[in-house]
């Protein structure tokens, strides 16, 4: 029988490496840039660190590591009776793999706070474990990419992240936009219409304008059990129209009497102005149902769409008041976005937009003639990869037909043909595999060539 | 209590991930240049894949997980009462962290066979789990960093891997030497005093000459059994003095009418040949003594040792005939090597030999004066960015003293103040951190000095 891999897990074959290389190194490169440093945190987290962050559902989803040794001594036989796996489990393992890269992150400011610059601008890529039920574009395993700045409230750190965005896509050869709401604003509406518990629905059912229309939004908010009252005062919000200066407008009418909805629409304000004096890339645009975890975010909320395929957000984040709180470290404030890298592959993917020389593969074969030719060939191609082409040989004097066959199915642009006639003259038959075209050069010429035809794709 | 993580496992800062990706990255580059291509496997694989594979001590330190649901339900009372540990693990879980890079790579190679292009050229760089006890510099969770070709017998690979080996060690500026041995030596050499079951003591007590001298030597392999008769017939083998090409003949004399011997030594021959054809960096020794990994290689074997540093081998690997029988494909052989990342970064760490440009950190910081400066800042810091430069500007107006100790702190070189009386004539006072020499530039000036100044460290 085949052997085969846990069900919601992948192997990744060399064309998506490089593919997800290509989209990782991009970010990792545009987060240098800003001044943000990487870390990893390890795999596996005491399981009191990770239980208890992610609601009773999570702590069900962590994937838990049995100890090592006796550990049934601990159990006495009626607990064991008992057959309660989630009891057990707790009690049989002090390890599990990490759920996300929130959490572990916390941890590692409370534990080295003394060691760390604050503001302390990380980033993290590494994959993340959830005993999920796999299905479509969900998996068991996967990257998730974060990048926050911790210790500081200065709102210049929303338009970094604004900017980071810009740039990621820019490179990336995406075009998208980026929604931007306030957390402060939403309390400031709820408080206005008398429904301060009621945001959440209040913001999913304002969602939902464009595709149910005006009527079924407002039975929905009567149904979350929203009176005739607040809802009258709620109309000019989910009727809102305009660009970005025009919404700040009518809301500093409609919410100027509540302090957190003043509070927030001067931060959307000053973002939106340094926005504006930067040349960017990019259209924000304020979205008031922008409601994503509102447990969690108390500032800014923001996200990203692409505008080239129907697909849900692929990066967003936003502004919290209490990282570390749960570790017993109050205080500390920050700021962070996440890129969604699986679905930035599928659409970069769908889009066809990897750029021919992030996939890395082998530019040039030469064809094995046989031992004599080898041995003559080996510092003439030790030369070429010192320029930089990456170049193979084949490994037996096989048939020039399986030879092709090797370059073909590797897409290998470009077959070194040098025999006995060629070698005499110090010259290679360079050949074309898409062209089928061939040119008899030397050395310096072969490198020239295939330097310049590179260099267009890099 | 402030949090911690589980014994043996590491949090990477900054400066180590810098670092870390220094190395990786370099080592990947070369990989690309010798036409190998990268693949992932999932963190888990499943227990039934990792069992049995890396003997009865290994099965121990494998990490299992613990399956979700009510695993307790498949257990009988009588079971849970044995409490006998591993047996429960191995019913309780499904799956397994994994041990090393090599079983996965075999049941990858197994089950996507009919995707490959052979001889398949793949390198792997991810972390491995083992429930060892912690030691200095032996940790629960570390990376390993493989390469390997499967599917061909060429002895080209072999050479490759030297150049790899070769190229990789220039580039991080480590001075390093190869040993080379080949396993059907070792069997003509044991067949040859007609002691074949002995082959591994007799390399490990040789591998003991110069540390102990000859008697000791000899009687300790007397101590394993060896007779009067085959250790008289080794004498010339242990004192086997000389350089490669004498130590060729003399072997050569010696084995001739060991089959085994003699194609071990046309090997070594035909690799030794192409070395000297190529400018190699690295000097290439025959070393008898080299026993590592003996039950799993059938060819060629070699371990590189830096000549810096007193440290064990920092890369390493073999031929071998049989990568996937356990998975009941037989006939894969292949070759291969690993770097000792852990290791490698010790060293270069031990002699800083980290170029000031891989450490990635911010070159520029702007001293915030206020909002009015900051706005007219913005697109400045933007152009700089532009030009690759990595620059961050300080999120408060803080005092000056604060806003350079967060320089100091995260060394960054260089510190731009750009207050109204500056701006005013577009002008930017730009200070050196480590001379505090300060100029005051335009700021295509300051891009020219900070590209000039960093250009040289890449």
């Amino acid at each position: 029988m085949k052997p085969s891999i846990p069900k919601g897990t992948r192997d990744f074959p060399p064309i998506e490496m490089v593919k997800r290389n290509y989209i990782f190194d991009t970010i990792r490169d545009v987060f240098y840039l800003f001044g943000f440093q990487q870390i990893e945190t390890p795999s596996m987290e005491k399981l009191s660190v990770l239980m208890g962050k992610y609601g009773e559902e999570g702590d069900k989803l962590l994937f838990k590591i049995l100890d090592s040794g006796d550990f049934l001594e601990k159990f006495q036989d009626d607990e064991l009776h008992e057959k309660n796996a989630a009891k057990f489990a707790l009690k049989a393992c002090g390890k599990g793999l990490r759920y996300d890269l929130t959490v572990p992150f916390a941890r590692f400011v409370v534990q080295h706070r003394n060691e760390l610059t604050f503001p302390f601008k990380r980033f993290q890529i590494q994959p993340v474990w959830r005993a999920d039920r796999p299905q479509k574009g969900r998996y068991r395993e996967f990257y998730q990419c974060d990048c926050d700045v911790v210790g500081s409230n200065s709102l210049l750190y929303e338009l970094e992240f604004i900017q980071i965005i810009d740039e990621v896509f820019r490179r990336l050869g995406l075009r998208v936009c980026i929604k931007l709401n306030n957390r402060k604003v939403l309390s400031g509406i709820a408080e206005m219409i008398g429904e301060a518990a009621n945001i959440t629905a209040i913001t999913v059912a304002i969602d939902k304008l464009d595709k149910i229309g005006l009527d079924a939004v407002n039975d929905e908010l009567r149904s979350k059990g929203i009176n005739e009252q607040a809802l009258k005062l709620l109309q000019p919000i989910i009727l809102i129209e305009g660009d970005n200066d025009e919404k700040l407008a009518k809301l500093n009418n409609m919410l100027e009497h509540t302090a957190s909805g003043h509070k927030g629409i001067e931060e959307l304000t000053f973002i939106l102005k340094q926005v504006a004096n930067l040349s960017l890339t990019t259209a924000v645009e304020i979205d008031l149902t922008l409601a994503r975890g509102l447990n969690y975010y108390t500032g800014s909320i923001l996200e990203v769409k692409t505008l080239d395929v129907e697909i849900g957000s692929i990066a967003g984040g936003g502004r919290y008041d209490n990282l570390t709180g749960v570790f017993g470290l109050e205080g500390v404030s920050g700021v962070g976005i996440s890129f969604g890298a699986e679905r930035i592959f599928d659409v970069l993917n769908q889009l066809d937009r990897f750029p021919a020389n992030a996939l890395k593969s082998t530019q040039l074969l030469f064809v094995n003639f046989g031992e004599n030719e080898v041995s003559q060939l080996m510092p003439v191609i030790a030369n070429i990869r010192a320029a930089g082409i990456r170049t193979e040989i084949y490994p037996e004097p096989s048939k020039l037909k399986k030879q092709l066959g090797y370059a073909d199915s590797k897409n290998i642009p470009y077959v070194a043909l040098a025999g006995a006639d060629e070698m005499a003259e110090n010259k290679i038959n360079l050949k074309n595999m898409v062209s089928g075209e061939q040119m008899l050069v030397d050395v310096v010429t072969l490198v020239g060539v295939l330097k310049e035809r590179f260099s267009g794709s890099e």
